[in-house]
């Protein structure tokens, strides 16, 4: 069963809100109105002009920055010798749209949403709503519980560390698939510069249609990757 | 005078760095070691390879993640009735690296880091240590201490957010400066789109020589700025 076991919260009357919060956070939250809000799309918001509700756009804001921070200290903190390329590299996949969208239904979070927009158009609604739920526990209860929920709770139970790494470290096999997919050409063309003491390797990538991307690394193939990794961040 | 008072930390007694830092931060360090990492630039490690000395690359990957946050949650609290669009534009400005380096210096902080590389050609080294710092500091004493170093000792003298507030908002001045100045053609197009109950702006600029971009936002004017933000960042 997932966390939030598909519990349709905007429905709850206030006390049955309460009680599934406490179950499903594991801890007692203070302000509920900053909940009602994590879990209010700007739809709702907007269809009705006279509603006093807000929507979970600035927590979403918050939430987004202070997730970013607690996974970047988990990594940090998981993998200590590995240099800051890699970190960013496994941080930036977990903390994308894609991931925290499909997390957000993995975790059953998506029904707690109260929307009108038309789903198929906008999945990232549900990452939005998860992050906004971040920025909600963190200004309810603190930076430090909020850590908590998201390591114990969120990536104990659902996030697969070694299911991130391998498809992190394969940019280049899934730039190669692209282009043949798509009938396009490619081409890698990586030198190492070195200016004074500082070493380093660039590669420039060519694929047709579209503007040259620049990687570096301290290794041909990091550069490679990294080159590999900023076009599909790109287009 | 600076808060980092300009000394060369780097080659003062472990007792006069332990004295320093207590001065210049405000509270009592626990752990030395992590304030003499943020302040290694990679340049030192790399040029000595014997060297037991550890570069100041992955505290930076942290304090990055951790200072996003610090700032994300002072504009939030800072501007109530700003939304998220606002508030991305005004961190994204304080976080960006030509910011960070110039109050890196402006505090003082440029003469603490330990550094062999050529200071003309790499100035975010002293951003960077910037962030490494915020790592340390977070790692030390916490995230709450840590906040509190940043809102009080940094952003309280050191910046000027009404400063911030002005630049923030002239990115289609700055766009039409940056064609004259380069004599290429530029466009706005902007259309009102309106799907279902939701109605915004969408601006698509053209610049000669560079790829369209899309600025969405809920007024003509923020779809302009938004675009000529946009370009910024990607050119």
């Amino acid at each position: 069963m997932s966390l939030f076991r598909g519990i349709k919260y905007f429905l709850l009357s206030d006390n049955s809100k309460q009680k599934t919060l406490r179950q499903v956070l594991g801890f007692y939250p203070k302000n509920f109105t900053l909940y009602d809000q994590a879990f209010t799309h700007k739809s709702v918001v907007n269809d009705n002009v006279e509603s006093d509700k807000v929507s979970n756009e600035r927590l979403e804001f918050l939430g987004d920055a202070i997730l970013g921070s607690i996974i970047a200290e988990y990594f940090f903190q998981k993998f200590p010798f590995e240099d800051e390329g890699f970190l960013t590299k496994i941080r930036s996949k977990l903390v994308s749209r894609n991931f925290l969208n499909q997390l957000s239904v993995d975790i059953g979070l998506d029904t707690f949403l109260e929307t009108s927009a038309n789903l198929n158009r906008s999945k990232s609604i549900y990452g939005d709503a998860f992050e906004a739920l971040i920025g909600a526990i963190y200004l309810d209860k603190g930076y430090d519980l909020c850590r908590k929920f998201v390591v114990q709770k969120i990536i104990k139970d659902y996030v697969d560390i070694d299911e991130l790494l391998a498809t992190e470290t394969n940019f280049k096999s899934k730039l190669i698939e692209h282009t043949q997919s798509k009938k396009i050409s490619y081409k890698f063309q990586t030198v190492a510069v070195e200016t004074g003491s500082m070493k380093f390797f660039k590669c420039e990538l060519y694929v047709e249609h579209a503007e040259p991307i620049i990687g570096e690394g301290n290794s041909k193939k990091r550069a490679e990757q990294e080159a590999a990794r900023l076009f599909f961040e790109k287009f």
